[in-house]
């Protein structure tokens, strides 16, 4: 099966201009296929907060509530989307952003109000992903670039978690691709020690993952993260690994295997 | 030659959910390739007020400085181009949003300074057009949605009339298609009184638009909507109507031809 590349790249990169432009540059020259999903970044906030919208949160979690929707589909879909795509168009890389509802890419069920109403939150698994455009597009030597905003079919927007969108497109991709995942952030890789970058982890596989979960090395926004990649490579993704976004072409960060 | 309808929407339609919908609603049963290209509408201002960004104006025309281009490519891209395309998806129309960024579809050219600057503003021809890509697009049944942005290829967004980009694509598109260029709006199309719509014209051609520009009776924004129209059909656009939004179904409004 031919190779792609899934990407992902989360906050920091993307509120630090100087970084993004790095990162994209780098993108360019990965080889072959290749598919770009992005987070938000601090824009969204920032724009909230200067048009009076505060943010709402519930036991500690973000809820998408209509104004908040709104801005989201602005930041991520507009400004943040369309940004990124004119920069790959400037290094070469024929790109082609996408929301969700564009071709139907990404068909999201609205998350269902149990304990906790998180408004427009968009649930996603493998079967909503149109592979088929996706496919398309990639014969054409297109790279899509993917935002965080799906929608449900039925002429609905949704916030969906951009790291989320990155895996399941993996999964779904693996009936075709020989998929390669990688997660960007701001940090060398799994740390043992959240403020030591020379205690990145190599490779970890589910077993040590488990015995640094009940160790408590391994917390918080890392979690779901690692959750996620666990998820892929047993879904079939041939590799997932977690990198700083300054190095995407070297060989560095953390590997996840599942043994 | 395939027939293809490119219709292009403005402000009035976009700010009025209800007629938005129902606009889309008739634009989904538009039979054949069919493309829609929309402008902006009052939410690009109500943003900027709201973030204490004063419009800026020289001569009365506007300017795009670039906190103005980053709302727009927020407000156009983001916001209304996805609001439409979730909306069409409902309706069964396999729409995808474009910004002139994406796949490289429309290339413009910084609108060179001269006595004014204008600042971000793009201005287009029909070579800058990604005809390849749009073709592909309308073979796979997918209706492309252009909102109001362009890129310069080298990074930088930029803003770009609707009317323009409707007109250029259209010219460009004829080289393969049978293209119908419907311009939509909130009257019934070209009138000689603008306070009474029963004086609403079902044709005019060149010599009379010229006779109407002698005699005052066209004034104002209706000059270069008029001009965009006869440019059209001159490069080979084989109708050009001036119609209501509300009556995109039915034969009304104003057709434009050249004798």
């Amino acid at each position: 099966m031919e190779e792609l590349k899934i990407v992902k790249i989360g906050g920091n990169v993307i509120d630090d201009e100087e970084d993004l432009v790095s990162f994209l540059k780098d993108f360019q020259q990965l080889n072959g296929p290749k598919l770009l999903v992005h987070g938000g970044g601090k824009k969204a906030s920032e724009i909230s907060k200067k048009l009076g919208i505060a943010p709402l949160k519930v036991d500690g979690r973000r809820i998408t509530d209509k104004p908040t929707l709104e801005i989201v589909a602005m930041v991520y879909a507009g400004s943040i989307n369309k940004t990124i795509v004119a920069i790959l168009q400037k290094f070469g890389c024929n790109a082609l952003g996408l929301s969700g509802a564009d071709a139907n890419v990404i068909e999201a069920v609205k998350r269902p109000v149990e304990k906790i109403d998180y408004g427009f939150a968009g649930d996603i698994t493998a079967e909503g992903i149109n592979t088929n455009f996706l496919r398309q597009l990639l014969a054409l030597n297109i790279s899509p670039v993917l935002c965080a905003i799906t929608h449900d079919g039925n002429g609905q927007l949704l916030n969906t978690n951009a790291d989320t969108i990155a895996t399941v497109t993996a999964k779904s991709m693996s009936m075709y691709y020989d998929c390669k995942l990688t997660y960007c952030f701001e940090k060398d890789g799994v740390l043992t020690d959240a403020n030591d970058d020379t205690s990145c982890l190599s490779t970890l596989n589910f077993s040590e993952f488990q015995q640094y979960l009940t160790s408590k090395i391994i917390t918080d926004g890392m979690i779901p993260k690692l959750s996620n990649a666990f998820e892929a490579l047993k879904a079939g993704v041939s590799l997932v690994e977690i990198k700083n976004a300054k190095n995407i072409l070297q060989k560095s960060g953390t590997q996840i295997t599942l043994v």
